[in-house]
């Protein structure tokens, strides 16, 4: 796969991308990352790459032209590298706060694509013909507000990256599966078995792994439900586990409510 | 504010913490950051700070030790540093995705505290001590699977340095308040007014200052409406903005009916 970043602030992105899994994976050769300064892109003399937004208002928007000039180049170069014309067209993802929220879903769709290139604009905004004439998505990765685009395309491009065949091994690729049954993780010991008097759940050390794996499914789902009841919804339960929610919730609005 | 940021990958932070706003709150002094390897915290002589899980199962498991060891070190290094026994307790933050999820609310909450403690780990968890028995909260940034907690904590330390005082001019100040009505943002433009035969939109070239802002606050309820219709629940509306809303939502019903 090949991602490609357009950013004002390529400094950010070294040590990020060196390191970690990252890093890993792109010593593999099973990811290039590269980062442009759309600012060489700039057509004026002063190399600016914002101005005053139409109709007035505070803060400065991110022109067309650099980040249109800097997609093309890529364009360009990519065409010229690849002589296929089959080859699939890049998606050129904007990361903003109006985007669409990202999630583990949407990681999983962009880590079937060849080519990624990721947009990343300061300021109070981009021009709104940059959205419409340019990008093919728009991710935000929660609702606040960040400086800038950096953090987000980062956070996006682990998230995918992590799923290219060969970046993780077998043992880590389990983390993510366990992502996807909807529900938090089970709480995780290791040795010690007393840490500074707090012991290990005598459960996790009796070796009976049916104990384990049903005491682990019920951690998950208590958990879920005191910290995150909404991902109930979506999860994969059976009746029984169903049942036991609803109980469960019961007692605890209970308790809620004796705690007044 | 202190914020100290416990990791095995400090390079990651360099240049994020070096760069654009973050880069310029600490040289001002408004902030420091710095980051501590906790493997220098490990009590073993191979330095490691992972072992398995009890009760089996794929992954490792990050030792309560070193973590332990290297957040006392900070709190004690911090008692010498401000000998005034009222300094606040700081706030020790665990990133984890069985975390509470991340808002400019706790952005907000956070900037109002004098020292942040952030712990990011790898591997498949964190053993259950350190979460009952040291961290003061847990944030995740969003549903999605990450290597590690670092870009998560550079995601907040970012949303919590530009809300604190002195970091950010009074025109960018304009940003983060124009994403507390709740919507999402309205379309940006600026030079040239036109663009490859793409124009900016009469209005926002006519001058009339009372049309524009009717202009941009529709177009931020249509945004809204269309992209993040579950944020109009918590939004400010007028009784006219909720009329005009729910006549839209019902022409863009009809809409998506006749284009199936």
């Amino acid at each position: 796969m090949r991602i490609d970043v357009l950013t004002l602030f390529p400094d950010m992105f070294t040590g990020v991308f060196g390191s970690s899994i990252l890093g890993k994976a792109r010593d593999k050769g099973i990811v290039s990352l590269n980062t442009v300064n759309f600012r060489d892109f700039s057509n004026n003399k002063h190399n600016t790459v914002d101005d005053m937004p139409y109709g007035g208002g505070g803060g400065m928007v991110l022109k067309a032209e650099p980040i249109f000039g800097a997609v093309e180049h890529l364009l360009e170069e990519q065409a010229r590298l690849a002589m296929d014309t089959a080859v699939r067209k890049p998606r050129i993802v904007l990361m903003c706060p109006q985007g669409k929220p990202f999630s583990q879903e949407v990681a999983q769709e962009l880590s079937e694509e060849s080519h990624l290139i990721f947009v990343c604009g300061h300021y109070e905004g981009y021009d709104e013909r940059i959205r419409e004439y340019l990008v093919t998505d728009e991710l935000s990765v929660g609702d606040y507000v960040l400086t800038g685009g950096e953090l987000p395309a980062m956070v996006v491009v682990d998230a995918v990256v992590r799923l290219l065949p060969g970046v993780l091994g077998n043992e880590q690729s389990a983390v993510t599966d366990s992502f996807s049954d909807g529900l938090l993780e089970y709480p995780h010991y290791t040795r010690p078995a007393e840490f500074r008097g707090w012991k290990v759940p005598d459960t996790l050390l009796s070796g009976h792994h049916a104990e384990i794996v049903k005491w682990r499914r019920k951690q998950s789902l208590e958990r879920t439900l005191v910290r995150r009841p909404e991902l109930l919804e979506r999860a994969e339960l059976t009746p029984e586990e169903r049942k036991w929610l609803k109980e469960k919730r019961i007692q605890l609005e209970r308790a809620t409510q004796s705690s007044k």
